[in-house]
């Protein structure tokens, strides 16, 4: 199967934060694969790593990044494929990761998320996929009623809680 | 017994905060209802339940949100009743959160408190109701005046502190 | 006519903001006054102030200040009437006078709107007296919804933009 | 022709900012329309706005708005589309309208650009589009070109910079 | 004995940081006395305070307070005695604390230290008594050779680490 | 004339801020003198005035930067007399200089003023030299008066302010 | 003459910041090269530059750069010699840049200097440059004395302002 | 061997971040040296420590120091050699140590690293001696290929995880 999103991080430590956004496409039932390498220690690779993803059939690149965080911006720079950025959060909160991502020059785009929104990411992708799939269109669909229904669960949860002028 | 505010918040993560006003409202005998409802994962929920809100017999409706907390803000913007939002702390100390509660438009306000502050937002509630209720008014005063016991008390506790050069 | 909602600023110089809390209240006819008394410069005018304010009849406080916005929080340190405050820009783009204003400690809220946010605080005022006046009631509600007008009117005019490529 | 993406902002007085969006996506031959619609001052028409959005053919959804910016959120709140948001630079440099749109909950993610990026906004939907529209996506790497090229005649203005020690 | 200088802060919570204020005036033989009073639970009790402090013999005041750190303003409001303020480390770091302490309006200066700087707040009150006062002047010049000291077996210290191409 | 105060600033283009301070000494009739020394660029005047400040019968030292700001630090390391440190407004809003001056390490002490508060600069000044001199006392309450006078007559100047349902 | 500094920028409309290096390493008699290159409009030849800097004789990068300022990063990645960054101010006060170059993953550092701060930047290379290069060394030290003597003379300007209470 | 490099660092509490410095140039076999002078506290010995490194044979100057960071800044005021500051973590995030320490004023340049960098500090001081040192240069790049190759089996071992959906 040929992987259609390319998930890229800059850090192995960087794992655990965009597990979420490969677990989603794998729910979701998109080929997805998964590399890591660095703007700033593999810069050649990921160079062409984004000069080839188009042509190895990659339709849409997540990359994550933490501190001065360049390889969503870097990896945009070299290809056309829509690029979704992921700041990680690291010693300042995650905002110096939020702005090297966000504030891209007039021509280059990252599609930004919050702060270790891997997951958030991830849906984004199959959101541009769904555009021409409509089966995924519909998987996407049912998860956002299962959203919904975690907070109609949640919201009778407290219902149950007893306070003397509370009312139900 | 009607409810006569409306406690709401974005997640049920949210209430070991928002449990506060909850609290204090039930101190004051104040009649309150608690719902989970999401302005991202509940939309036309929450406009129904703003919507609706008034006609139930809701006078004031105190949200409490994180992150892009867009709930008090919506909720605003489908009622005339007073709106009170609570910033809850996640990612970047709740500033994300107050910001995005506290920076309304021109014409539609939210009453915005600290952040995590819900049991300011219950007293600002009761301040409101007490405008038309002598008794929560005077339960109001009573409740200022153990506030200001408290910290006759722990002046006291202070004045017991021994250092050769303390003067009492 | 008795005022029911005491505007009060910290400085003459926060007029040019505060003056749309004034016209606000005007247009809803809720009789007010404004007053500028400073909580560093005549701070036992301001306790004064707030002691006396519920019985002369004031309702509602709205309070404007800047920098290091005492104002507001130390007149709801002396009264049991809901205080709105409004941070008032100045030297750090209104960010100090918004913390110094809403991170209110328990049990003395106040209820803050964004930064010269005025307008919006002579709403909320507004909103609570609807509580028990049915007539201003109907008057925000009108408010509100010339507010949709206005962006119905300004949708009509974005409708008139030429592009080859826009589609109406 | 049919619009297959709508641009939407919080208020006309964003349109100079979001103009650029209409631009590009002009040049890029890509139909599209544009609205006014307030996430606090049209509730229901924003609601209305993001359900039926997919219904009458629109693909991407770019979203600007300014200070507690909900617009972005609350319309992807109601579809299934991308959406694309645009943080207004106002009163606080636009950093509350960037964490009012980008740190969206789990589940609804709105893929953020930089403060006034719109003409970025347009490029990442033309970038979607271009995943399913062979003639667009060459278009969009006539543009990529052009953006070098700009650099390339901008180093020759500066080879011809004049200083005694300068060597070209 | 009388005390010349007067600690005091916004809640005993904040007692473990003040502490080191009193000790260090403890330890130059400064009579001081310590009081838990807040600008926004006992407001009638601060301007007492703050009024009578000079009548009662007190030269300087420390204030230590978080949040929306009314204190040290308020007290500098109703007194002409230099008052220190020192910002308590809470919910955003303390900048809240700071930002409210330290931009005071003109006319009424807070001399502010750093967050949870009590020792500092405690250092600059000797360095005024000192003014008038030889001995205290004596013993602070000694303290500042105590620092110098420490610095020295702290270098000493490090001496003694091996690295192969560390020198001595 | 000794000179019992000394103002000193990194750079003359700080004199339009810091002439406040010498405005105000000259008002109180406190002798002193100015000077322009840069921690950066002129270090060893720097320490020698610090060292010599004292045994010239120089009582407090009033020091203004901006950006890296570390002239009040530094000049606060060599001497035993109170610094009040200012900072000047540059390039991130003076919150570079402010933290830079405000966060000290523990033993030395800097007393510091809002974003260009000269003015608050000398009051402090002056508050510390009346610790020991009635006359400047006196004038210091004469002014203190004068603040609150200003203020009672610019809220003469609000009561001539004619709304329909403003009260007086 | 061979270039051994080459300044770089972002867009030519970094160029009245950057001409500041330019105009030092002049002074100083450096050859240098100045060149305009985006690390995200021209990717290809950035890394091409970056990798042939050190074969064709550069010895130090100066590299400008707004917003997500990659550009100095992502030179340093492909490149053993000191690449000094310089952040350009833009629309969040230059903090956005600034945090974007400065915070460099373990492994690959840029030598980082204040918003706007290219003149610093040229200093910095010229002192290492310096460090094998005796004339340019004693030029610098020039430098350095020409920085105080600028302070002297400002000094005698305030020397001559006239207040009744200043002392000379 | 004489030491070509000096780490200084504020506080010996700096010590296990600073470490990571002298390890760096300890694998590089750098000849290095570790003191720990505070500018506030030894100020005199600071300056003379500046003064005389040249002389001694330092050629670059390593300076760590958190909050009020003046140590770097106050070392390149007095000496012609490259001083590189590490701004270290303190009670704002680091924040006021890095601003402290890169806003430098114009001709006193400090090449700063990100917050923590100590490591990457060492990085540099190697790269600028790298410039006539070809042995050094020599290891500076097998370095630099270790970090890509540490990257290369990070990325071997993300390929190994398993999911439904990851393609290889």
């Amino acid at each position: 199967m040929q992987a259609i999103v390319s998930i890229i991080m800059g850090s192995t430590s960087d794992y655990p934060v965009m597990e979420k956004a490969a677990k989603f496409l794998n729910d979701m039932q998109v080929p997805f694969e998964i590399n890591a390498l660095s703007a700033h220690r593999t810069p050649t690779e990921v160079e062409q790593f984004a000069q080839e993803a188009e042509g190895r059939g990659i339709r849409i690149i997540i990359a994550g990044a933490g501190m001065a965080a360049a390889l969503p911006g870097v990896i945009a720079a070299s290809t056309s494929l829509p690029v979704i950025g992921v700041p990680i959060k690291g010693m300042l909160d995650g905002l110096d990761a939020m702005l090297s991502i966000i504030q891209m020059p007039p021509g280059i785009p990252v599609a930004t998320v919050g702060v270790n929104g891997a997951q958030n990411a991830a849906i984004l992708a199959a959101q541009m996929l769904a555009l021409s799939d409509e089966t995924l269109a519909a998987r996407l669909k049912e998860f956002k009623v299962s959203l919904k229904q975690k907070i109609v669960r949640a919201n009778e949860e407290l219902a149950s809680i007893q306070f003397d002028y509370k009312t139900n």
